[in-house]
């Protein structure tokens, strides 16, 4: 057996400007620490119901079907992609990033038939392909597609998408995982059917729940169902048997709920409401402005277009001849800041740059133009001396 | 939109004494509220492989796929089953509470056949009809069973029934949520090949995380699966990418995980070392006398004989003539006790009241029989004053 011995965990106090985790407000990181409770406790009973009224503001809706998945987001994603696809299923998948090649994965185990309409890393949507695609495939029951491509920094044109979709008559999954909190999103007035979310992009709390909505179309596709879940942990009957008791019956046992980690989410949602949605979005564009203005003064460039470019994710070229792996060790050492490496078609090609809820503030940006700036002329790269934090200060909130 | 106002949520401060989650040391949730990291942050990789070695301990084994799933213990199981059951593979399965029925569950949705060996709740296993459930079912291909019904409070004879299982060429998974840190258990010692339990049970963390542990044998199978894992989120093939390095090759993302639970855990794993692992058997089974002689000395008896019967989780009968769910409710806001409600077949008969980790602590058995002995008077029961207390005390450890 082993015998390591193992003493307490000390983790350092990074600034948090990758593709998520982001950086947690101590409220939040107070609030997860409360004493824990009993998942059936009277108290927490309330606090569930309060969760759900903030996630349906996050969300811009008022399904009855909202609640927070006890898991991470990729559970959030198989919990949409389980309980709405039944074997045999065409669904139509919008790939711009990894994550859309995630969605074919699901769809695949869940016995679907998986399309795909593929764009280029870090390119914008074409309706006209979508639109292509759903005629084509005349008998496809969901279109599915990302949101905000952590990937590659794309927003997609979400409610044109959902236009789309009804008019072909489709039901919309909606990964939405770095844009709830951070973008622009109406899942009522755009008529998006499922989402599925993330705690620890905008929202700033801790990795590990998936906050999920799911409109009456598609709670009714769910209820008619011909085949069980083949989840037993993620079947929505089960799970709402606990999360809603608004038949006025008790709440039953499905599983322990992460009780601190709601509290966590309470807290965060609480911060959402206090700032206001539509300011939080703001806050985000603003922060993104500054970053923009600061990395283009030191010679850095965005690959996204600005008609399509997420504020919260940034992806930047790396200029040649840079070691783009030097780079972020060196600003996780000396400035303990953490970007993110490129994924997938990306990989060496990008950092990623977050300006995710708590990570959205002029702090985090100037930190990380100073940083980067440092960074780059260790590696003998030309950059006049404070040329990007001068940048973003000339920028106006 | 919800235009509920919401603000911060205070919890009471409960003792837990219910079938989980149980009290959390403040040690424990301390770490949790440590700063957030990336989870490819070098420091937090360090941080699993220690995790790893504990989990290790904790299981008494030496098992490479060990590693704490990050979702609830009702996704480890799934996590067990969806991995090592295949479309028709034969499942042997013993059901002695709740526990058991998931499994079957379980089982199916998986596309295996299930077969129940099952029996009453609250009495022992009988290996008899085990053995002829193999010997029937020859080509069965894994036998499951619960090492500890939180349902029932019955042990089962897990070395026994693993033996039966070895001379039947079948897999065991274990389901050991409540027996990890709380029971003896020997994962390589009795040969059982794939465990899964929970955080918030003996180990005292927050709910949330499931500790798993696969044999050589268990990876075997996997390896040769024919078809794909049904849940991406739980494929073990694409999981352990993240969580093992020992290839000496780099991780690779696959979902982020719950850093400030992994926290929690990490701490809880390093007090569970700290004190020793028998040590803390050993004050789970004296907390048991304790109880069980005030309990008796107040006239209330456990379902379970002692021969098969659990120290940590504790079904005690209800008197005749009790309001149950009164005398829950009565201690709930008079001592902030917590103390669990029967389930299933043993809903309205029992109260299940739970010893674990933290929970098994002498402030906790003497609280809680003073807290019963004062809910039954209020309902004109008829006890000695302090005679649960003075039997208590009357035990040594």
């Amino acid at each position: 057996m082993s015998n390591q011995k193992l003493t307490s965990f000390n983790p350092p106090q990074r600034l948090l400007m990758g593709p998520g985790p982001s950086d947690i407000h101590p409220r939040v990181l107070a609030a997860m620490a409360r004493p824990t409770v009993g998942h059936l406790d009277p108290a927490f009973q309330t606090m569930m119901e309060e969760i759900k009224a903030g996630l349906r503001y996050a969300f811009q809706t008022e399904n009855a079907l909202t609640f927070p998945v006890s898991a991470p987001g990729s559970a959030g994603m198989e919990c949409c992609f389980v309980n709405l696809v039944e074997p045999g299923d065409t669904v139509i998948v919008i790939q711009h990033g990894a994550f859309g090649g995630r969605m074919k994965e699901n769809v695949e185990r869940a016995g679907g038939h998986a399309v795909l309409v593929a764009f280029e890393w870090g390119q914008p949507i074409e309706l006209e392909s979508v639109r292509a695609a759903l005629e084509t495939h005349a008998s496809a029951k969901i279109l599915a597609f990302v949101h905000a491509e952590t990937s590659t920094g794309v927003s997609a044109p979400a409610k044109e998408l959902c236009d789309l979709a009804q008019a072909h008559d489709c039901l919309t999954i909606v990964d939405c995982v770095t844009s709830l909190g951070g973008s622009e999103l109406k899942v009522d007035e755009w008529g998006i059917d499922a989402a599925y979310s993330g705690t620890q992009k905008c929202l700033s709390c801790p990795p590990g729940i998936s906050p999920v909505t799911f409109s009456e179309r598609a709670a009714d596709k769910i209820k008619q169902r011909q085949s069980s879940v083949q989840s037993w942990f993620l079947d929505l009957s089960l799970v709402m048997a606990y999360w809603d008791n608004s038949g006025g019956g008790a709440r039953t046992y499905h599983h322990t709920a992460p009780v601190n980690a709601m509290y966590a989410l309470h807290e965060g949602l609480v911060m959402l409401q206090e700032e206001g949605l539509e300011e939080a979005q703001m806050r985000h564009h603003a922060m993104h402005q500054k970053l923009k203005a600061g990395l283009e003064s030191l010679g850095l460039g965005l690959i996204v277009d600005e008609s399509h470019r997420l504020s919260q994710l940034n992806t930047v070229s790396i200029p040649d001849g840079i070691d783009e792996a030097a780079v972020r060790q060196y600003v996780l050492q000396k400035y303990d800041l953490e970007i993110g490496a490129g994924l997938g078609a990306l990989a060496g090609k990008v950092w990623r740059i977050g300006l995710m809820g708590s990570s959205a503030t002029e702090r985090h940006v100037m930190t990380c133009l100073t940083a980067l700036e440092d960074a780059l002329k260790a590696q003998q790269y030309s950059v006049q001396d404070g040329a990007g934090t001068a940048a973003a200060m000339a920028v106006e909130d």
